[in-house]
């Protein structure tokens, strides 16, 4: 690595950065390890720099399966109507395979957020349930944290455009991978020492958050007054963690935010989303809905809704809570201003909760218990895991404490 | 399809037509199929069209693994020792299920021919034994025609490089394009019917072969004096076929050869390559290997010897033939001229012989028999199967009866 100040570094320094942080901070990748990526074809630069690490790092093996925006639109103007209920098993059944023989795996986003918005919403849904659907078997090792993994951002020029949508292409991809590279903390002058501070702060909060023992969230801001009761045994996770293989791995380049498992039934009050959710290619805006006793019972959104209502009916868990997060608005990226529809992004700019699925290593012991024992603890299960900002500046949350007393835990989006 | 002559098509017209004979014609593509692709980086804009054209011919999902040449040489620049014994056995099993669920295969070739020349010969090959091992189940069902599959070519940059080497990249790219265009049949104004005729008239060919039961061929050329046994109830082949499930395809594009199995203890004499070989990325040229009952025991080449003779040390089978072809020498590759050092080309400019695997489809009722029993007809079994040119101009060929006498079949490199 150089020694340079970050600004001095050439792009393609930058990119060799980025390509370090993803592989040893991110996977901590091991000697002999095989990796699984997945990327844009837009990502290929920054790919080959990925691939030249990992082996660097002791890969036995680098498969990078390449995702193309191009061919996923064509098949929606092109397929008939029955492929849309139709996936590659094999290729998910692969990948479960590879994870189960220790594999990691890293995923590069930044397709199109917008690709899918004039495709039809029902075959869109029917696709991702069948994708769900196969990938399940790997996601849940994935969800489990039974081997090390890690989920960074790549610049495309679909993106960028959304971004920053009066910018030239060439100047927008040039301001989102500068913006990537802020979030993702590589431009001090030793990232990997900076990561490691960086994970000691969250660990620290998480610590307290966890001594708490607190029987609910409660969240009052603009258009939003909702009790979150927390799951039973629940743990409060954040920043990097030791995966089931042993091997400790940063699963988010950026991660800001302090998570837990909420009680898939005791949610309630009403909610209006602080930021718009990319979905799958749709853009969901202006979401505001109203939970009863843990589930979703009123759902709208000002663009999007059909979109909303069949991603909320994919399954009984769609509808109900499986993360809640609080995450500080002096956040560097809430406080870059720039709204990224990218979850990985955007969810570390602000509070949030996530539809679906819950993590079991969010339940004390949870990555032993069956689906039973860990729904029986209030930790939800679905075949989405969709999150959706709810924090600002304008946000107070209360800690809620089983006998329904309340503690101010953050203020005005603060930490108190 | 467009209307114009081919002359008259711009370059992308023509990558359309291309990607329509790939599917149509080459894997006659039926609807709710799948298809899994492999193909270069370099042939995204190629791809494009492909996937298109599949999912109107009702593909069910079409995945496109892509190979890359830069990632491909940074594992043998940057890998610890351990890894080139390594492959990802789980995307070579994934393969295999998704070939047995009745998925097309379509592979692209282009990749650099000459990508691995200054790489160690042992770990290239300890490498294509890893992977020829991992893929022998998906492979053993493509040789054997089990589902339908077709194999064309994409010009690359530096394949291009290689076959023009005096001309500038860009035109030297154009000029393999439109070698390509020719070499596989579509700048007729029709490309369909006139695969379909094409097909016939290799049909035509192989019936005739097959009435004759030969028992060898003898080779007569410039260095070459080789008796070529066939195997007990062997078939001749060419042109496109039915598959096992039912399909008629083209297996290869272009394809000019008709071509059987020999007898793997029968063949005897001296044989000179015609053209220079590139296997897995290294240059073997001026080839020259005697054979003593059907096995090599002598193997020079001028150029990549020690590639070769790790090559046919890989098992027994790979020093002995797995199949013989005859092509005439007007083919319309051989009358180009050129050097594709591409073997899908330049198998089908020059009769060749095939070190390695043989096809059982080339035994009368062999897609039914168990390797013991094709083995005891004379094809033989092996991980690799490497085609080699060694007709010309200069060659002569005889068909020799079971009494020992003999019949002119090819003077000076064309049909008797
Ligand atoms: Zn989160
Ligand atoms: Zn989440
Ligand atoms: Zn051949
Ligand atoms: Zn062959």
């Amino acid at each position: 690595m150089s020694n340079k100040p970050f600004a001095n570094l050439t792009f393609d320094e930058k990119l060799d950065r980025l390509a370090l942080v993803a592989v040893r901070v991110g996977l901590n990748l091991q000697e002999g390890q095989e990796v699984v990526v997945t990327a844009s074809l837009d990502h290929i630069p920054f790919i080959r720099k990925v691939v030249a690490e990992a082996y660097k790092a002791g890969a036995y093996a680098v498969t990078v399966l390449y995702q193309d925006d191009v061919a996923a639109l064509a098949r929606y103007q092109n397929a008939p109507d029955a492929a849309f209920d139709y996936t590659p098993k094999w290729l998910a059944d692969g990948i479960a395979d590879a994870f189960r023989s220790n594999a990691a795996r890293l995923g590069i986003t930044g397709a199109n957020p917008a690709l899918l918005k004039d495709q039809d919403p029902s075959k869109i849904s029917r696709a991702n349930v069948a994708a769900s659907k196969a990938m399940k078997p790997a996601m849940e090792l994935v969800t489990r944290h039974a081997i090390n993994w890690s989920i960074l951002a790549g610049a495309t020029p679909a993106w960028a455009k959304l971004v920053f949508p009066d910018l030239p292409e060439n100047e927008a991809v040039a301001r989102l991978w500068d913006a990537i590279f802020s979030a993702s903390r590589i431009t001090g002058d030793d990232p990997v020492a900076d990561w490691k501070q960086h994970g000691e702060n969250i660990m620290k909060r998480v610590a307290l958050l966890n001594d708490k023992r607190y029987h609910a969230l409660h969240f009052r801001g603009p258009g939003t007054d909702l009790v979150v009761g927390l799951a039973d045994d629940h743990l409060w996770a954040g920043g990097g963690g030791v995966c089931g293989n042993g091997i400790f791995c940063n699963a988010n380049i950026p991660t800001e935010e302090c998570f837990t498992t909420p009680h898939k039934d005791r949610v309630n009050g009403t909610v209006t989303a602080s930021k718009p959710l990319s979905h799958q290619g749709t853009l969901i805006e202006n979401i505001s809905v109203r939970f009863e006793n843990g589930k979703i019972v009123e759902a709208h959104a000002t663009a999007g809704e059909e979109a909303l209502k069949k991603l909320i009916a994919v399954d009984d868990g769609a509808s109900r809570l499986g993360e809640v997060a609080l995450v500080p608005h002096s956040s560097p990226i809430a406080q870059s201003g720039l709204l990224f529809w990218n979850t990985l992004f955007d969810e570390n700019a602000a509070s949030h909760i996530a539809l679906g699925q819950a993590y079991a290593t969010c339940i004390k012991d949870g990555e032993t218990m069956d689906e039973a024992t860990l729904n029986s603890k209030g930790a939800n299960s679905s075949l989405i895991h969709v999150d959706w900002m709810i924090g600002s500046g304008k946000m107070d949350v209360h800690g809620v404490f089983a006998d329904g007393t309340e503690e101010p835990l953050m203020r005005l989006g603060e930490w108190v």
